[in-house]
């Protein structure tokens, strides 16, 4: 068994992306710079946009943080990414989910200009991805094929089970892995909450992504030997033997499918670290698109 | 074994748009308007939009055919797709593929308004679709979703394979099927021509959906007893007994695998007719649409 670094690999990605931005200011180019938008003083989108903020500062992009207060109008956020829009500055916005509930998302993902759009989940990336045309992939996705390539596994022709039917993880995993690509070409399935006889299809996979946000459901009894897991999960499980009561805890139980994978990604460690490093990709490409027009 | 016959149900479709269109004259409003754009002469291209514009005419509906020379340049038709984009008298309108080679089709299709995409090709109705939101869904795929409904096929929970993974069949389909919706929440598996051991895919599914343009490809011994076979291909089979030489041939051989299957789709008759009633019902949508905004 081979755990699937994504802490490393992120590492190694935001490394490249530096030395590209060293390069750009040599070349007395601006370097790309990342906009965010936050609504509201949630914790767990505090702590993600400060790390995007931070992973900016690392390899060398310029960043702006626009904090809104949680009682903001759709209208004043839809006027906040026009402003985005139309400012040259700026090569690609975020705009950090769950939005408050008085706003719609649909609407406010939709205002984004889908060029500057580096999280990808505006309506016209999102076909542009199922069509296999050129796009920003959605970042969880795209990490996981990055994993995938930088550790050589090979898909084409595989049997791939996708569990879940997210639009940010699942459905576009199980778009993606099945496309002529890299990391790609592969037999994909994809099993929810309405599949009868799970088991049947995860026993014979020889690659499982799950993301379905159940913690420790796929057992060891669950998979075939040899199997490479993807584990998307993340989730807090009460642990007496911590000292804050709690351990971090994937989809995957992992103490009983590990020691049948021939690779695994850790949780935390795996995908996650992953998630950040593609959206500075997205927005270096986005940089560098917008150089070519 | 029980025909899906796409002809009797595409007949039974049109006669309901022809209901609504009747009421929209009797309350003095203007029928659905569908413009269609055809370049060159390629003869297949003229049969489909000749039929397309006689089934305008069928159901009420007005029909506006932009007849464009061979040799007409890309900034030509992108300037007739504004102006269809922009005349308020168009619901919809389709540029009916392929087009000549000097023209590029992602370009073209891609200047076409989303709201006036009543092919649904447009990258943001493919991303709506993918996301499921309201869009207009291809008119194959939602042929297909229309016939399983219609005939009462329990979808949720089965084993669906889609043979194929073309931008207009079996990528949607896929998609589609899988989805929270009538005729959906299936564990679908896309195979392709990378797929091994394809006959372990076909042989365990409650219901297969082939699009790969192979004539007679799926033979009995892939499925398994009672299947249910949605057949997309159509190709001209050298046929001596037939006074013209040929016979029209699905991706599926009918006399091994239709002894097996509890409903089949025939070919010519199945998938075929319901292509233009889903446009047409695209169109009824499109109308309808303008009218609440």
């Amino acid at each position: 068994m081979k755990l699937l670094d994504g802490k490393k690999t992120s590492g190694a990605i935001k490394d490249e992306i530096a030395v590209v931005v060293s390069e750009m200011q040599k070349n007395k180019q601006k370097p790309p710079h990342l906009a965010a938008i936050l609504v509201g003083t949630d914790g767990a989108s505090m702590t993600y946009v400060g790390a995007k903020v931070k992973a900016c500062e690392f390899v060398g992009f310029e960043s702006t943080l626009i904090d809104l207060p949680a009682n903001t109008t759709e209208e004043i956020l839809l006027k906040e990414i026009d402003k985005l829009n139309n400012d040259t500055n700026i090569d690609g916005f975020i705009v950090q989910l769950p939005l408050p509930k008085h706003i719609d998302e649909q609407k406010v993902l939709k205002a984004i200009d889908p060029d500057k759009d580096v999280d990808g989940f505006h309506p016209t990336n999102v076909g542009r991805m199922t069509l296999d045309l050129p796009c920003f992939l959605p970042a969880t996705p795209y990490g996981i094929l990055e994993l995938l390539e930088r550790y050589e596994i090979e898909t084409s022709g595989k049997d791939v089970v996708v569990m879940g039917r997210s639009h940010i993880v699942g459905r576009p995993m199980s778009i993606l892995m099945s496309q002529k690509r890299k990391a790609g070409n592969a037999t994909v399935t994809l099993v929810h909450s309405r599949t009868k006889d799970l088991a049947a299809y995860t026993q014979k996979a020889d690659i499982i992504v799950v993301a379905i946000g159940i913690s420790e459901f796929l057992k060891g009894n669950m998979v075939k030997e040899g199997v490479v897991i993807i584990d998307v999960g993340i989730t807090r499980v009460p642990d007496a033997t911590k000292k804050n009561g709690f351990r971090l805890a994937g989809d995957v139980e992992f103490s009983s499918v590990s020691p049948k994978a021939s690779f695994i990604t850790p949780v935390p460690g795996g995908v996650g670290p992953m998630t950040i490093a593609m959206l500075l990709k997205n927005t270096l490409l986005a940089r560098q698109r917008r150089q070519v027009k």
